[in-house]
């Protein structure tokens, strides 16, 4: 099974910063632990600040891929572009966040990403994209 | 470890009713086969469709369980509760539902539990409860 | 024809308490009334102030009646718990109100119980129940 | 008993329009039926899709009939002179609705014309009409 | 080709009144120019201030026209009963504007017609009718 | 000086409907009484219960008084309609109500017809449109 | 009979600022002008840009005055304690305004004060208090 | 006198859950400390997690007591069903927090019992039972 | 101890006006009642109708007083500059109210004083007051 | 005349993607045809999925195209940076859309486009471009 | 130059409470720094807690100042009749404050000053003045 | 001391476009006045339309800069990314822009980015800039 993992914007710095609510592994070190732990899988990833590119990822997963793991990151509360974009391909997409999103400030409840998501993990901290993963192999 | 799975109003009817959105295994059935994949676990169950019996389960559940696996149902949308039950224990609770409820209509939005959780798994059908597993044995 | 006659929270004081609004009939009364007018119907009936309780007893509701008329009381508008389980059983149900609920207060205009009934009827007193009758003898 | 129908906006359309929420049989032909079924009472008619016109046959049932058995349709949600023009006589209201407007858009939830009618029945088709009769010969 | 041109309130003083808005061009002058330059067409013209005769017009409409052209002026953000003449008949509907209302008061952004027509046309002045005339000759 | 009053929906029926609020002077009586005490006027008089009527009274009433009395009545709430003819008139329009809108039910406060009067008079009884004409005369 | 003219902040400003909006005339001037037209009212003057001044301005009046005309400046879209200060006296009240309030920005929409006042004159300019003493000596 | 306190949700867990809260004086032992101290009165004790057990508790008090202290726990915000409860028997009932709920989430400010009650004592902790007594005892 | 009592708007009028609401006696005489009831006590009083006497008094409290107890009045709804002063007092303050105002207006159930206030008693007529001190002396 | 058309995010997919709503033909086939029908023209074509190369695309216009037609997708409803560059330019923009938006989630009512857009052209399908050229060679 | 600093309710006690906040300054001790720096300037300044006498104080600096620096404090969410005031003279004024407003409470995000300022300053402690001053000497 | 100016979307034509808003000086030129007067300070300079380009900038300032100037343009009101850029990086940030944006359309009051800034400083045109360079030298 091939699988995407992309990252939106400012999930670059994972590890980095913010450490006390996003934990101190870069993001490419999970990366390989996942790859080691799910051989059979073939994991791919891409991470992009930029709204546009995340649209042109997920447009270029239709196809390719048997599943999208996406973390919007703040996009999840404004990006309709990004909906729009799910709903035209034919990749099942499972939607995770690292912190409980639902914890903090009232905007962050407002997603336009997921209602068209199979399913949503949120709050697992890097575990959620494990999680993700799991859901896809069932 | 030991783990509760709690299931809130009208679950008692999984595999009976509404087979379309929630399919067609009884959740007696389900539930054993979880206990047969994870042998290393106690996984206790408890169903009920009253708010008050939910708050007493998740009340007895304080220093008996690792991990309480949490479906409200309906009472997400409107048990303050609940919440108030969840903050009183010192038991992480995983939220899970088997819907993708965020599709849905605009009041199953708003949560009442999601942020005392420490993590929600929303939309896998009943896969959202062995995910929620995987998250306690990381 | 059977038919179950289900009441919500608080409907037990009828005839007792705020006899202006609600009158000064018993309800047990008043259902025997009905019964000697429809001899040809089974009617049972079915009172508790629990929303649980009410969620089963529409559960068991299913397979064995040709209708339910529900007066859900104050939980028509807190209960998605209810239009849930209405949902979840293939029985009709219709809805009714003693009082004039749109008159009242604004938080009495938002029902959560109407969208998943067959129909309404609203403000005839205990005649209402009556009228939730003859939909059913149509 | 002198009892008034009043169909508001569109009603004049019953049976050729939209025939699956509506149905299929005219008004006219309807109205025969409950004529024949009351034959002790005078049911006179009146449909327009004037809203004033509307004010001005509850203005002329004053003093005339016994109750009218009113569905404004469109008109519910948005007049509040229709509203106005109930209050100004004495003559009890009964709102009927044909479908169950009350699963429908969000704007139809919206009623100036309720609080101010005796009782509301809603959804049960044409029969509404009739049950709106029993609430008065009762 | 036979189509319809359906102007509301208030559409009478076109070429009279609020000329900056407007313009100085008489409606019948305007719709003169239009029959000259579709020659192939038969288009009628209704104009009415009523809500009421905007609602027949609709109706008549139903089985003699390809199509409608309707200007509901106000009635726009006022008139659910127009919405659903508009759904009660066979035929398409374009809703045109002179002015551009999306950058006026903001109560003109709500509109009960657009969802039930084919397609919306704003802001050209006349010349939004030209370009309603144009899609149903496409 | 020529003035016209124009009266809304149910104000045909002053005097006779609802004495508590409105009080018992029928409107031509009154009329006559304004009447005799400006003799240097003359004073027009309209009502209807159309919104489309209404209209066109303020339409015919350009070039043709110095000025308008009127007195929406509940379609002050609902007419866009009505405010876009007052818009599109050069005769100054003095909006009356008989009652004190603001101390009634919160959707009396919302008018769309005093944002584009020269001026408003609220809650003096009958007085009210007396001193709309000493508005006009000073 | 005895009036009492309470004017709100920034009205001791007229006739010097903002006189496009509000006119050139100091408002001693025209309060001069009323006295000599109605030579048979006693008119007596308070103004205040003190929220707390004008509370105890309307308690003063009670048992001193047959009425008062209030013009209370933007103190009507805030306070709540003026409102209360009338509602303890016996005094009738007038609330008038110059400027057209309905007409400008949207929390002038929001009025404390209408509800508890016998009658509202708005937009007349120095005329709307010259209206407000004809309304008491009616 | 006779007082019945009646304790909503989770408050069977005062003094051992959340004690920066609540503190750590389980409830049984304050309820002693209150009977000590006022030995004239009968004070009566009921906790229960279920809404529908504290509906029943208060019409169980009707007759019986001369006053009831209520605090309703999370049920303030969501239960309708307690406030009809309230309003249906005859016992005045006052309303007590241990928190300063105003003070909290926004959820927690909204009160469907408050408008029903005589009196409500917020924030000072458990003395918040000791003050809704003194009130009785005035 | 020390307390100082600070009343807001218009309660300088209690015992004189509406009597219905706030009862008969006026608040000098109901001191000094509770200066001879908590003889132990010091208990100074302070009134304004001014919002900035009333902050002026709160911070010349601080450091004078071991308790405030505020009735703010209607600048409860409108004041954060209160708020404030209460937040840069060293002070605990209780708010009291004497009537119930969650039965009243919807705007007097925003409170901008209770979140930073010790605790909230409203309702208990002067009795609100005693409850206050009781607080203070537990 | 040289026209610009600018499509915007998710629209390269049109023909490939979600075909029932927005048709089987690619927009580079569609545009060809454009070319075809109206060869007085030249028709420049620029598509992004970029909010900010949108943005560049509508700079660069300014001063080389007499128009633009403006397809902004789903950025319509979220960016307020493209209405700044349209109003920036001094180029008209007609924004169109393939689908009945106002037909759509209501999310997709909302339009930070349109207010400074010359005109407006929804639901036609790939017509709408059409009629937008039409618009311009008026 | 001629400027006038006006401090609005509780900043008269500026580096006595609230510390953390708002820094350990007195506000006379900075204004003697302010003075030093810019000594080519007279800086004049008034506080108060009231709203009437801010009122006064800007009526009062029309025609003797170049500029005010406005620190309304909580006024600044609450008072139409200062952001009348401001309107009401011709001296340019700068709304500043201390603290970072824009990440407290959502009642502080509203400004009825701010948009008839000629410019804002938030949060960079008592700096915010010296910046002030210098947007005047540019 | 290294300073970053960072500017937003369609600031790039600042000088050209809506003068009347935004003044006649390119910002290279006003760049290079600021250099000038501050020539102990290095101030880089990044202008960007791409939200994700911004948010780079601002990761890759941290390290780099004392402190950051942004002028997020219309981003202001719709960009949670570069919220969470900006608390992602240990660089003190101020906000600025160059019109009031408090006085213009409701939709620019709100701000994502002010709750996480240093301080604020809006309306004084380019002197925008300086002010914010002074805040830092400080």
């Amino acid at each position: 099974m091939k699988l995407l993992i992309v990252n939106g914007p400012n999930l670059n710095l994972l590890g980095e910063r913010e450490v006390t609510m996003y934990g101190t592994i870069p993001f490419h070190v999970y990366l390989e632990q996942l790859r080691q732990k799910y051989t059979a899988l073939t994991i791919d990833y891409k991470q992009s600040n930029h709204e546009g590119e995340l649209i042109e990822a997920l447009h270029q997963a239709h196809g390719n891929y048997h599943g999208i793991i996406l973390n919007p990151g703040a996009y999840t509360h404004t990006s309709i572009a990004i909906c729009d974009a799910i709903k035209a391909i034919n990749v099942p997409v499972v939607e995770v966040h690292i912190s409980q999103i639902m914890a903090r400030e009232p905007f962050r409840k407002q997603s336009f990403i997921s209602p068209v998501c199979k399913g949503c993990i949120f709050g697992f901290g890097l575990d959620s994209y494990r999680l993700a993963i799991e859901s896809f192999i069932q």
